[in-house]
């Protein structure tokens, strides 16, 4: 399947623009022509098409709601698994580095050239084009999400627990960092300073191996 | 001169729904209709309009230099000044103590505001209504900027000259912080380890004082 092809199944459209396309679907690893200044634009463009679409689904959340539920869509993590749902990674061209050091897997190449390719389309097609192709991607997620979601993170949960019954804050502890650079695994403890609580949690970077932290204490707790 | 006529003069349209154009001008201080939804979305609408044409205007800058023209205009700062040149603080409508404690002149409070009337103009008159309006107001801002501008900020700056020379880190230190709670005004000095350089800035947060700190010191290490 060419790249057009590809493009038009998962994302409805076809580019009239094939250098374009091409250029979307090129990291920086293969050369000058790559995927950067369309990503920053697709990013953009991603925020906006997300954010109208939420502020019309959910008519009775706040701004606080609104913005988690986004984060929940479009941070990097969430984009990279969309970008393997569509089998974006058999599409990239990687310099030969990346290609063999497992590029075409990895979480950031991933979303950010998912957001390059939303920058092509939004240049070679136009706005409207750009959102059905995000409203055609991002469908079953929207039809999926409920406001429940919106929650705030463990370690804010966490924090505003403690404060609100007046026991001290937590304190997060790096117990323990494996694996390559690229692929790092971090675990953390989650100490509450009387001691009565602790956990650990794992995540590839310190900030997701805390919030997993906080989410076994408040489990603890008794309040998931 | 009515919300309507102001609207239509600064920004070059007028809303279908003068319930919208009220909510976008009501601070959360006048109660739950608020505009804290509209600045959700409007805050979206101006990044990637603003996006859009950074990326067409600058074909040659990179996304480093793009990211930081489009901090250049839609930081808090840069919005309340747009906001105070289109006189909006005249048509915001706050409640009682916000009046009386100077909110009409604040700049997070225009800042938000701004972003509100965009989200009130975007899901009136749909996204190109609303990028004709946002290129009105930003027209001498496009027009005046320049790539030289993309640069990085002074403490980044600063940070990557003595990393480059082998020289350690600088320290911030927060020498003085005066003011009431909502217009507080930092003093903080910039402190090289080995003692030669030290100067102080002021601004009106931490970081931005900060700033100023590091300018001052490329300007005596003759990099101003």
């Amino acid at each position: 399947m060419d790249a057009q092809q590809w493009l038009e199944r998962q994302f409805g459209c076809r580019l009239n623009n094939d250098a374009l396309l091409h250029q979307a679907l090129s990291h920086r690893s293969v050369g000058s022509r790559n995927n950067e200044r369309l990503e920053f634009l697709g990013d953009s463009v991603l925020g906006y098409v997300v954010s109208e679409e939420l502020y019309r689904r959910f008519p009775d959340a706040d701004e606080g709601q609104l913005s988690r539920l986004r984060v929940s869509l479009v941070k990097g993590s969430a984009l990279a698994e969309v970008a393997r749902e569509i089998t974006l990674g058999e599409q990239l061209r990687l310099g030969v580095g990346e290609r063999h050091g497992g590029g075409r897997r990895r979480n950031s190449i991933l979303a950010d050239s998912f957001e390059a390719i939303l920058g092509a389309i939004v240049l070679d097609l136009g706005i409207e084009a750009c959102r059905a192709a995000i409203l055609k991607v991002f469908h079953a997620r929207f039809e999926g999400l409920k406001l429940e979601q919106a929650r705030k993170d463990p370690k804010t949960r966490l924090q505003e627990l403690l404060q609100g019954s007046g026991r001290p804050l937590p304190e997060y502890v790096l117990r323990k960092a494996t694996g390559e650079d690229h692929a790092r695994i971090f675990t953390v403890a989650c100490e509450l300073a009387d001691g009565r609580e602790v956990a650990e949690g794992i995540g590839d970077s310190r900030r997701a191996a805390e919030q997993a932290a906080a989410s076994a204490v408040l489990e603890q707790l008794g309040e998931p």
